[in-house]
């Protein structure tokens, strides 16, 4: 089944971004900024591409404080690139260790109008440069100018969604949820964690995702411990909890949620931490509206967490921003304090350790609009499914 | 159908790790290491999870001159890692914007024996620091050790792989040639680049592939012109040529190697070429050997090329390591002269523009022997495939 969604974004979508970034680049004083990731090289070129997967090579983008960005790439990068908006493509025969374009990038940045002499680079929080860090501090040697941070004023560019790439998420979020409901029809006792896992992954492809990178699973007896390293070879057994969590991807944009499922029978207390979750959902979502913060959601889900008998939390909050990649900026935490505004995709999940060495997990989608949220994840079931 | 093979590894893997690691750190005059990436945290701890998709929290490991390595990981994780070998697990609450992790590595690395005053981190060539450059600097502060690159030694250690590493790679490339079998049968004209992706990516998952994170397709009339941006929805055509490349994994080993299709008809110039860079591999791969060099291996093949009237050649090289990560060095260029040693894991990669805007790319995988090399993908047919 193939989406009706229109692939990629107009020209406008990327004139809009850079728009706002070089707003964002006068109040800061910067002549440029400089991007080295590939969800930031995408944002404002929209050159999608697999090749990332390769660590070889490193790619930049410089978006200078007018006009439209400038890629320097590897030769390799080239003719694919000549496909996107970018006009100003600059290139070297990559790999080659003596200068992996730094003096070509370096050359670019010097050759701008210099009216700040401040370049803006991701240095700070929740980012990294996907590049050697001696070749950064070569570039910091060859740019005349100062470099200066612009992390925080990337995760705030990019939180904030275009009607366009809500689109997708709700595109993605919806082949996920087709097979999240084909799990109860097929999950037996005998299945393992990783077979449950491949089906639920086939599935999501047959309905429309383009790749499911992202697919963990948990269970065992009545409750799970761990959610970091499965999907495992454990068979489902009477009396199991199987919670599987996934990030799919349709078009470039993630969905981040979970399911749980319990085999034959569950107990009062598991299926009575999963009714509170669900309720702290409930309660997050409502406090999910312009005006209010990441910390208002925090506090309307802890809320109801604690009073279930939440022991703690060892995932360090409760929801977190969701688009371009599996978990962006900002976190829903006792200190995050971001001010929710439309356009922002978040995701809900209240966890609680409810009793030593039991966990209960759940996750839905949400975008932040003008007068409260909108699901972008069909809603679990209030009462935890168990498959007989 | 599920592997035969064992997962993970036996502790004597990671304990053989640490030792090569060790004996390059009393070389190098080295207290320690510290590590950030999914690769090199894996290769020394043996944890594997698609938890690395979310690039909030950083996760860091310390290789000590003497003893088992030191987790320090965001509080998530713990329950998780003590599956491991590692012993000595220290957490904080990540994410955690004030001080995410940097003073617990800082003192975790303080603590230890100083006899050089030098700690190794992978700063220089085909590294990145999966973290952020102003938490570095803050780190560099808090050490009272001197920063020294590893990013070579690094690469070399795993650039030589185990028998335990091999047999997972020839895993995958056996699941990988099934995969690409079966598209004769089913690609037709009409078809879409992402529709026999798509069936592909299942049909690998359902011979055993874990994950098929990276599937790229050209096609054209008669050529390929570029290979980073598709699958698209470009639908086959009478006369056109089709590649495909993947990078499949099992149990965290990666394949890498492609296949080309010509549907209806080719030209005899599409078909020379084609046999030119099947020849290229079997020269490439006699020059493979104990003794020789990653330069040998791209002069054998570049003459066939050349010879066949290759006009160049974007990529920047035609072949490289592979395992962990799709791409790991070294490469097949004129000037790597990497020397070629037995348990290298490598692609043959032969590509050529032999013709404007028209390009032929093949690729195998090998491992270098005690006298040879030995193929690990089963090679493509020696003429073009017409699909009728």
């Amino acid at each position: 089944m193939s989406s009706l969604l229109m692939r990629g974004f107009e020209v406008s979508e990327f004139e809009n971004r850079t728009a706002r970034a070089q707003r964002m680049m006068a109040e800061k004083k910067l002549d440029a900024i400089f991007l080295t990731t590939e969800p930031n090289f995408r944002y404002f070129t929209g050159f999608k591409s697999q090749f990332w997967h390769s660590p070889t090579r490193p790619w930049f983008v410089v978006v200078p404080a007018e006009g439209k960005p400038i890629m320097v790439i590897p030769e390799i990068g080239v003719s694919s690139m000549k496909q996107t908006w970018i006009e100003d493509i600059r290139s070297w025969a990559a790999p080659c260790p003596e200068d992996d374009g730094i003096s070509l990038l370096a050359t670019t940045i010097n050759e701008l109008p210099k009216k700040f002499g401040r370049i803006g680079a991701t240095l700070g929080i929740e980012s990294h440069l996907r590049m050697p860090n001696a070749n950064f501090s070569e570039l910091r040697q060859g740019v005349s100018s100062e470099f200066v941070d612009i992390a925080l004023e990337m995760h705030a560019l990019r939180q904030i969604k275009s009607q366009a790439e809500i689109a997708k998420t709700r595109e993605i979020c919806r082949i996920t949820n087709i097979g999240f409901n084909k799990i109860p029809g097929y999950a037996c006792i005998g299945m393992t964690e990783r077979e449950i896992c491949k089906r639920f992954s086939m599935n999501m492809l047959a309905a429309g995702a383009d790749e499911t990178p992202f697919i963990i699973a948990g269970s065992g007896p009545d409750a799970i411990g761990e959610i970091l390293t499965g999907p495992s070879d454990r068979a489902m057994q009477e009396g199991d909890l199987l919670m599987i969590d996934t990030g799919a991807v349709w078009d470039g944009y993630f969905s981040d949620f979970d399911r749980n499922w319990a085999f034959g029978h569950a107990s009062e207390q598991t299926k009575a931490a999963y009714r509170a979750t669900y309720e702290a959902t409930t309660k997050g979502f409502e406090a999910a509206k312009p005006g209010n913060t990441t910390t208002d959601i925090y506090n309307a889900m802890w809320q109801v967490l604690e009073a279930a008998g939440a022991l703690g939390n060892d995932v360090g909050r409760i929801g977190h921003g969701l688009g371009m990649e599996l978990t962006e900026r900002p976190s829903n935490t006792a200190t995050d304090n971001t001010l929710l505004v439309p356009g922002m995709v978040m995701t809900l999940e209240p966890g609680m350790n409810y009793a030593p060495g039991k966990m209960m997990l759940h996750e839905e989608n949400i975008v932040i609009t003008e007068d409260g949220s909108e699901w972008l994840s069909e809603r679990a079931e209030p009462e935890l499914i168990i498959i007989k």
